[in-house]
């Protein structure tokens, strides 16, 4: 299982931001919806394995959005009709619990470090790994199957870094380039191909 | 220097396509978009050893677009802001030399056979690879800067294939799944980053 957390600073928690315009008027959302076309398309299918959360900051009441991979449709891979999937779980009522947009796509109320509770808990095995430029570089520190916690292109904020520390987090690097996350997660996904061909888990 | 070289089968040769539907009315020309992000965009700031070509086949007379990385300007990861950098090119009057369009960006008619020879005379000393599922690892092929071709979601024609054959290209691949264009663009930038501070030619 892999699991990819993007944390969208600016990223509106409302349904009210254009499709003509999405970096302008939703804090940025189109570069949570790269992330998602990283971390999900194929060539020729979906990712069945991988898992989203984008948490979103840009509202009063911060929300998580959650895709996942086994149950995922409608899911294209250009950023307007992604978007367009993520206004319509914006317009749902989201309180503390997880409701359902459409197939594989939930939303709640909920900040990064109840987020981060809730993975560990539920995969209490997974390492987590947070990229950064400082981390170690992928290939050599041996990356397995985990969460992937990835900051948007503000990065992390002292107070999440502190938190990403006090969950043993390991930091990672992706090569010798500053890169944005859905670059990284196309290089992640790409590191753990490798692995699971490696250790026979899956056919080349 | 890097040169991709994207060849669009259905892409539009018109600006007549709409900046609400692009995949749908382009002739996915949402692809090359998000190809040219993988080309160029860095967190902060564009690759300018970069040179994208797109080949755009889906008209009566097929048309380049050139994108350079040195002169460009106005680029922005979203795909929208791209497509209407490419539509302004489109509009142009074009015939067989480039002519400009925005800053770094150039258009004129021609094919990918004609292409193909004129890269191949300017840069005599750089290698040929054409991306294929087939083709051998990059990681193991031990690639460098050069021009690197790859087809859209379609895959590449016989004849195309047959000419690039001809060109003497070198089969790579980027991985044990079959992945998209862009996706691929950005594990060979990686690659390259790689190998140019392994060289020395870089700072990390």
């Amino acid at each position: 299982m892999r699991i990819f957390v993007v944390v969208g600073h600016l990223a509106t928690t409302s349904p009210d931001f254009s499709l003509e315009d999405i970096p302008g008027t939703s804090g940025r959302l189109d570069i949570l919806c790269r992330c998602i076309n990283s971390a999900f398309v194929l060539s020729h299918g979906i990712r069945r394995d991988v898992q989203v959360y984008l948490v979103l900051c840009g509202g009063p009441a911060q929300k998580i959005i959650c895709l996942q991979g086994d149950r995922l449709r409608h899911l294209n891979p250009d950023e307007r009709t992604t978007a367009a999937l993520l206004k319509k779980a914006l317009a749902l009522e989201a309180d503390r619990k997880f409701v359902r947009s459409t197939p594989g796509i939930f939303v709640r109320q909920g900040d990064l470090a109840g987020l981060l509770a809730a993975l560990r808990e539920e995969h209490p095995k997974l390492p987590l790994y947070y990229l950064k430029e400082e981390g170690a570089d992928q290939r050599q520190a041996g990356i397995e199957e985990g969460i992937y916690v990835l900051g948007d292109h503000q990065g992390m904020t002292e107070e999440e870094e502190a938190l990403l520390e006090g969950c043993k987090s390991q930091l990672i690097s992706i090569g010798p380039l500053s890169l944005h996350a859905d670059h990284c997660i196309i290089l992640i996904n790409n590191e753990l191909d490798r692995m699971s061909v490696e250790t026979g888990k899956q056919e080349p």
